[in-house]
């Protein structure tokens, strides 16, 4: 088992297709990574997958979510996948061998969320606004486009895989300590999404309020101010400062009105 | 393209299902690696597999062939694939990732040959006996055997993938949408001290307004306020964007005094 990888949740955002969840729950089982979590899936019979070989325990715990913001609730990293390149992208977009390696880090501190979106389309703007940055496989130019059950095995794949054994010729004695490498991790604990989600509404209330939010582009507005909330980084006692701070002001502006 | 990819041959022994030949020709157009082979396919028409989007150029020069010896005539190296890992092999064994390392340097002086068996079955004796040394994905112990597209579409990428993007820094591979620049998404320019100190100052002024700021210990929470504005740790272009909010909701509150 990969390490920490209870820590991570592979959240499906409306899966059509039950073969689909089945193949991504057989991945998730091969390496090693057993929390899913799907977000209103198309078939309610999703359980019973065929094509999800050995993956029937996991099937079975997997949650079921009404919404994404609720599915990542309790995570401190939201990361979506996305074959996208070139298409307007309002966050980071990082190579997976680079993203997993962050994502290993995090996963050290706390939860983290790995979003895949349908085939067709994938993750919706609304998705990706809870998403702190994104990821995409390295496929070619010409066919970007991976079957979903593939790329959760691929990303999966790179989450667990072992660095040293690719430069491995035997016995490696260069190995690190486990502590070792965790020690320049310390610092405050990460605030979660759920912390950050509640910061962006208070705020997107006061600017309401405020007259900051022209109604005719509200829903980009809200949907920028969310991506601003997340790059803040937040720790979770700033989170809790800055909701105090926000929420004074929305009150204040309120009980003026 | 991963380099040399055109000197790698895929080969599908057996596969009884054209859903599998289909979702490994897939995997294969996505990572660039274009030479299928496939040994005693059980359906002929797997031409015409469904889950190969995308891949259906590859399915039409896909070769035929009758048996193992046949296929790999023009290789220099054979490399089958297993998920066994307890039972008595004859070969050496190698994980995917210290395999691959092996793969790519062969493939620079000639052609490579990559065996994949049935699901249910594998690669029998016969096939492996035309192997150089066989490859396993690093998966978990209690549930080691993956689904054959998933198993191709994770040794691909294993072959192409870029070993130095996993150590590249976040500058680097924070690749941004080459179109039209409407992104919000910070730049890497980080903001001012002067910057920061105007939306500490905006802050404080509105905090005062609302009566967030217990006029007895003033000057620490100013100073907090202060310190928490640096964490942030703004770009440039983001620190704009919380001046305006902020300076809306200031003139908000201050409006209705």
């Amino acid at each position: 088992m990969p390490e920490n990888a209870d820590r991570l949740c592979v959240v499906l955002v409306g899966a059509r297709n039950p073969l689909n969840i089945g193949a991504a729950a057989r991945a998730m089982s091969n390496f090693g990574f057993l929390r899913l979590r799907v977000v209103k899936p198309y078939d309610v019979a999703f359980r019973e997958a065929r094509s999800a070989v050995g993956a029937a325990p996991l099937l079975a715990n997997a949650e079921e979510h009404a919404t994404v913001a609720e599915a990542v609730a309790d995570c401190m990293l939201v990361v979506g996948t996305t074959a996208a390149r070139h298409r307007e992208l309002h966050h980071p977009l990082r190579r997976l061998e680079y993203g997993a390696r962050i994502i290993r880090k995090e996963l050290a501190r706390g939860r983290v969320a790995l979003l895949f979106g349908t085939e067709k389309t994938g993750l919706s703007n609304d998705d990706l606004s809870h998403c702190h940055w994104l990821m995409h496989i390295p496929t070619r130019e010409q066919h970007i486009s991976m079957n979903l059950g593939q790329a959760v095995a691929v990303c999966l794949y790179e989450l667990a895989r072992d660095a040293k054994q690719a430069r491995a010729s035997g016995a490696n004695s260069r190995a690190r300590s486990k502590a070792g490498d965790k020690s320049d991790e310390a610092g405050d604990k990460r605030a979660t999404s759920g912390e950050v989600e509640r910061i962006s509404t208070v705020l997107l209330e006061a600017l309401h309020l405020s007259g900051y939010v022209n109604p005719i582009v509200a829903t980009s507005t809200e949907e920028r101010v969310r991506r601003m909330a997340r790059r803040l980084n937040l720790s979770s006692k700033d989170a809790e400062l800055w909701l105090g701070m926000l929420r004074q002001m929305r009150w204040k502006i309120k009980s003026e009105e």
